[in-house]
């Protein structure tokens, strides 16, 4: 089960307090609002994730991922729907958890989304100071959506 | 790369010289013609598998296949695609090649289909005695057609 509470940021302070930067390439095969199936290429890792719908009135979902063979994933990509995602994901630990800030590159350049996965809906989150408003739940969010593949 | 041919079959013969019988039960996430997803549980294991469109003129297409956690699969399954495939599958060597061929329970009982893998498409294959017709490159007998998700 995956929680994840998304926001927008409001300037760029989280790169300064980067632990990680990695450089994301993913596309999907389907993006339908009930089912999702996302190849992700990242540096020289790569894996295929399922995803099922966001639960009615949360922001939980089911989410099965495994590793791939980096060469298997960069075919795979040219099965994917047209509309790939590249992006920067900063990775920032703050007050116990770990915020994955991604920088949408090619079409998408000037988005900037924040991440923080929980264990449960109900858990306490910090919000570091380049934190801006909560976008969780709006479907223009999500990377499907971005990719222009969900409508 | 996957090479196949598919046929029909006359009678029950086939079912004597079986070396392996399983069940297995499959759905889809996606197959739309150009990409296809694909979860299967045969007995205790299971995959994911994605699959590219057939090369046109030919009978080849890109495969690749993962095994699955058996209970991951599982709960896969209802997120794929209305209309579930069942059926049992015959291993029958013959000549040099390995035949499976697939009856189909439930909404499809009734239909049996034989396929034979190739290293390449102009490669011999010897004809068991109980094969009818070929009808390789038919949409109709593709597994997501007959499972009514593909059109």
């Amino acid at each position: 089960m995956e929680i994840e509470r998304k926001f927008l940021v409001r300037n760029d302070d989280f790169k300064a307090q980067a632990v990680k930067v990695r450089h994301i390439t993913q596309g999907y095969l389907v993006a339908d609002g009930v089912r999702t199936v996302r190849i992700r290429l990242c540096e020289e890792e790569a894996c295929i994730t399922v995803k099922g719908k966001t639960q009615a009135g949360g922001f939980s979902r089911h989410e099965y991922e495994y590793a791939l063979p980096l060469e298997d994933a960069k075919e795979m990509l040219s099965l994917c729907l047209p509309g790939y995602i590249r992006k920067t994901r900063y990775c920032i630990p703050y007050e116990g958890h770990m915020w994955e800030v991604d920088v949408f590159e090619g079409l998408h350049h000037g988005l900037v989304i924040a991440e923080v996965e929980l264990q449960r809906e109900d858990e306490d989150v910090a919000l570091p100071d380049w934190i801006d408003h909560e976008v969780t739940g709006d479907k223009r969010y999500y990377n499907s959506f971005i990719a222009g593949i969900q409508r």
